[in-house]
C-alpha cells in the first residue's frame, strides 16, 4: 500500500490494509463549520467523528470576533429589540450584493430565510447574545453588546438597493474577541451531545472507490495513517488556504500584499486540494477578505482618502474591507487618510500608523506626499466646499460622515499595505451546492463528499463587498446543512 | 458501459467494450495550439490523431488578427530588420508584468529565451512575415506589414520596467484577419505531415485507469462514441470558456459586461472541464481579456477617459484592453471619452458609438453628462495646463499623445459596456508546467494529460496588462512544448 499520502492523491479503497474507525459522518476541522456540523450530526443521531489538526479546537473563528450575520423575516429577537425591522427581501439583497457578480441566489435564498431559525438554533447551542445594540462604528462591538453594523449597508451603493439595518451579531463578552466564547459553546455542545473529536489528527487524504465515491478518510494520528471510513459523507471544514503562501501564490497572488493572516494557522488548503483531486470544482480562488480599518474611531470616517494623483476613489463610509480593496487597486496601492485637527485619531488596531505628512496648510501635506501640483488641494477643496452643504456628489458618503477638513493641522496617514499590516484571509474554495454537497464542473455532485466554512466559497465570495459576520454566518450555517443532509442519506 | 457521457465523468477504461482507434498522440482542438501539437508530434514521429468539433479547423485564432508576441535574444529577424534591438531581459520583464501577481517565471524564462528560434519555427512551417514595422497605434496591421506595438510596451508603467519595443507579429496579410492565414499555414503543415485529423468530432470525455493516469479520450464521431487510445497522452487545446454562459458566470462573472466573445464558438470549456474531472487544478479562472477599443484612429489617444466622479482614471496610451478593465472597475462600469474638434474621431471598431454630449465648451459638456458640478471642467482644466508643457504628473500618458484639448466644440464618446460593445476571452484554465502537463492542486502531474492554448492558464493571465498577440504567442510555443513532451513519454 500507498505510505506516501497527499491530499491530491486519493487512495483507493482497495489499496487500504482495513477500516481502523468507522462513522456515519465524518467531519475534518473542528472551526465554526465543523463544530456546527458536529452539532447538527448528532442531534440526527448520526455516529460523528472530528479530526482537528490542532492540539485543540475552534480554529480561525476562535480567533475572530464572533460576529455573525444575521436578518430577514422582520429581525431577529435581538434586531427587534434594538427597534430594528429587517425584511427578508432587503436582507436578501444585501447578501446578493456582498456576493458580488458571482452571488449564489440558492444559497443567498436559503439563508435569508432561515437566518432567524439559525439564530435561534445558535441560542439553544448555547450562544450567548445579550440582545443590545451598540450605535456607532465598530470592527467589533468592545462592549458586552451584540448587535452592530458590521457592513456597508448604510453606505452607498448598498443602502439605496437594500434597506440599511445592523446585523452584526455578536456572542456576548465584554471587550474584544468573542469568537472564542463562541466556539467554546459550540465545541462544548458538540461534545456534549457525543461528537469524537480527535485532536492533533491530520487528515491526509480521502479514500475512494473506482467510481469515485468518496468512502472515507485517512488520517494522521500519533504519527500513524488510519482508515476511517464515513457511511454518510466526509465534510471537508478544514479551513481556507491563507496560511499556504504556494496557495496564496498560484491562486490569490493579489492577496501576498497583506502580510497580517486572519487565521490560527492551519488554513493551508488541505481540504480543498483534497476535493480536487477527487474532480471538485473550484470557484473564486483570486477572491479574499483584506483589511487596513480606518475606524474606530469613528471620527477617522469623516477623513478623505486620496491615491498617488491626489483623487479620492470611494465613499470612505463604506466597509472597511471595501475600502482596503479599493486602495489596493490604486495605482502602486498607495493610498493616504486625510484628516484635519479635528478629526485626527490614529486607527485603533495601528496605533503606530505612519503621520507621512504634516502640514498647517494642504498645500504643504500635498507637497510632503509629493503629489501633482494642485492634485490633492483641488480634492480638498472640493470635498470641503460639498461637504460644508452635507453633499458627496462624486462618493456618496453619507451625510453623517461629511465635515470639512478645514482645522489646521492637517495629516495624511499611509494607508498602503507597505507601511499599513493589512490583514486578509481567502473567500475562494470548492464548489457546492446549498446541501455542502460538492460539485464539479458540470455541477453535478461528487457523491460522497460535503464542503463547509472557507474550505468551500459561501455566502462571502467577493473581497469588494465583504461584511463582518458573513463568514461565521456562513460557516455554522452550511456546517449545518452539509450534515443535515449527509445524515439524511444514511437515515435508513 | 456508460452510454452518457460527461467532460465531468472520465470514463474507466475497464467500462469501455475496446478501443476504436490509438495514436501515440491524441489531441483535442484544431486551433493555434492544437495544430502547433500536431506539427511538433508528427516532426517527432508519432503517430498523431486529431480531433476537431467544427466542421474545419482554424478555432478562435482564425478569427483573430494573427498577431504573435515574439521578442528577445536581440530581437527577431524581423524586429531588427526594422532597426529594433530586443533584449531577453527586457522581453523577460514585459512578459513577467503582462503577467501580474501571478505570473509564471518559470514559463515565462523558457518563452523569452525560445521567442526568436519559435519565430524561425513559425516561418519553416510557412508562416509568411513581410518583415516590415507599422508605425503608430493598432489593433492590427490593416497593411501588409508585419511588425506594430500590440500592447503597452511604450506606456506607463511598463516602459519604465523594461524597455520599450514592437513585439507584435503578423502574417502578412493585406486587411485585417491575418489569423485565417497563420491557421492555414499551420493546418496545411499539420495535415502535409501526416497528422489524421477529424472534423465534426467532439472529445465526450477522458479515459482513465483505477491510478487515473490518462490513457484516451472518448470522442462522439457520427453520433457514435469513438474509444480512442493515446500511448503518449492527450493534448486538450479545446480552448477557453467564454462560449458557455454558465462557466462564466460561476468562473469569471465580471466578463459578463461584455457581449461580444472573441471566440469561434467552441470556447465551451469542456477540456478545462476534463481536466477537473481528473484531479487538475484550475487558476486565475476570474480572469479575462476585454476591450473597448479606444484606437484606432491614434488621435483618440489624444483624449482623456473620466469616470461619473469627472476623474482620470489612465494613462490612455495604455493598451486598449487595459484601458477597458480599468473602465469596467469604475463606478457603474461607465467612463466617457472626452475629444475636443482637432482630436475627434469615431473609433475604427465602432463607428456607432454614442455621442453622448456635445458642447461649445467643457461646462457644457459636463451639464450633459450630469457629472457634479466643477468635475470635469477641473479635470480638463488641469489636464491641458500640464498637457501643453508634455507633462501628465497624474497617470504618466507619454509625451506624444499630450494635447490640450482647447479646440470647440467638445465632445463625450460613451466608453460603457452598456452602450459600446465588449468582446471578451478567458484567460484562466487548467494549471501547467511549461512543458504542458497538467497538474493537480499539489502541483503534481496528472499523467497523461497536457492542456495548451486557453484550456490552459499560459502567459496571459492577468487581463490588466493583456498585449495583442500573447495568446497566439503562448498557444503556438506551449502546444509545441505538450507535443514534444508527449512524444518523448514514447520514444522508447
Amino acid at each position: 500500500m500507498t505510505v506516501d499520502f497527499s491530499p491530491s492523491r486519493p487512495c483507493r479503497v482497495s489499496d487500504i490494509p482495513q477500516w481502523d474507525m468507522e462513522a456515519d459522518i465524518v467531519v475534518v476541522g473542528f472551526g465554526a463549520a465543523g463544530a456546527s456540523a458536529a452539532i447538527e450530526a448528532r442531534l440526527a443521531g448520526a455516529r460523528t467523528l472530528v479530526f482537528e489538526v490542532a492540539a485543540g479546537g475552534g480554529g480561525s473563528a476562535a480567533l475572530s470576533g464572533g460576529e455573525i450575520y444575521l436578518g430577514g423575516n422582520g429581525g431577529t429577537p435581538v434586531q427587534r429589540a434594538a427597534g430594528f425591522e429587517d425584511t427578508t427581501e432587503d436582507f436578501r439583497r444585501y447578501l446578493m450584493l456582498a456576493g458580488g457578480p458571482a452571488a449564489d441566489a440558492a444559497r443567498v435564498d436559503l439563508y435569508a430565510e432561515q437566518a432567524v431559525a439559525h439564530y435561534h438554533w445558535l441560542v439553544a447551542q448555547g450562544v450567548p447574545f445579550k440582545g443590545t445594540y451598540l450605535p456607532g462604528k465598530w470592527l467589533e462591538p468592545t462592549t458586552d453588546d451584540t448587535l452592530v453594523y458590521s457592513g456597508s449597508e448604510a453606505a452607498w451603493p448598498f443602502a439605496q438597493q437594500a434597506r440599511p439595518c445592523p446585523r452584526g451579531h455578536a456572542a456576548q463578552l465584554a471587550g474584544w474577541g468573542a469568537g472564542k466564547k463562541l466556539m467554546q459553546c459550540l465545541m462544548d455542545r458538540a461534545l456534549s451531545l457525543g461528537a469524537d473529536v480527535h485532536y492533533s489528527a491530520r487528515a491526509l487524504t480521502l479514500v475512494v472507490d473506482d467510481h469515485r465515491q468518496v468512502l472515507g478518510l485517512v488520517v494522521r494520528i500519533d504519527g500513524a495513517p488510519r482508515f476511517v471510513r464515513a457511511l454518510g459523507g466526509v465534510i471537508l471544514c478544514s479551513g481556507g488556504f491563507i496560511s499556504n503562501e504556494a496557495m496564496v501564490r498560484q491562486y490569490a497572488p493579489a492577496a501576498l500584499a497583506c502580510s497580517v493572516h486572519t487565521s490560527a494557522g492551519n488554513d493551508d488548503g488541505s481540504g480543498i486540494r483534497m476535493g480536487l483531486a477527487v474532480g471538485a470544482a473550484t470557484i473564486q480562488m483570486e477572491q479574499f477578505f483584506s483589511t487596513m480599518p480606518n475606524m474606530p474611531p469613528d471620527s477617522l470616517v469623516k477623513g478623505i482618502f486620496v491615491n498617488e494623483a491626489g483623487q479620492r476613489f470611494i465613499n470612505e463610509d463604506a466597509y472597511h474591507g471595501r475600502v482596503t480593496h479599493f486602495i489596493l487597486r490604486q495605482s502602486n496601492s498607495r493610498a493616504w487618510l486625510l484628516l484635519d485637527n479635528s478629526t485626527f485619531a490614529r486607527p485603533l488596531t495601528n496605533q503606530d500608523v505612519e503621520v507621512h505628512a504634516v502640514g498647517e496648510s494642504w498645500e504643504e501635506v500635498e507637497g510632503e506626499l509629493e503629489l501633482p501640483a494642485g492634485s490633492l488641494t483641488h480634492t480638498v477643496q472640493a470635498y470641503n466646499d460639498c461637504a460644508a452643504q452635507g453633499q458627496d456628489p462624486w462618493f456618496h458618503k453619507a451625510p453623517e460622515w461629511l465635515q470639512p477638513l478645514t482645522e489646521a493641522p492637517f495629516a495624511a496617514l499611509s494607508y498602503s499595505p507597505a507601511d499599513f499590516p493589512a490583514a486578509a484571509f481567502t473567500l475562494g474554495g470548492l464548489s457546492t451546492a446549498p446541501t455542502g454537497q460538492v460539485l464539479n464542473g458540470d455541477g453535478d455532485i461528487v457523491p460522497g463528499l460535503y464542503a463547509a466554512g472557507r474550505a468551500a466559497c459561501g455566502l462571502p465570495r467577493w473581497g469588494d463587498s465583504y461584511s463582518s459576520g458573513l463568514s461565521l454566518g456562513d460557516s455554522t450555517f452550511f456546517g449545518r446543512q452539509a450534515a443535515l443532509h449527509a445524515a439524511g442519506t444514511i437515515a435508513s
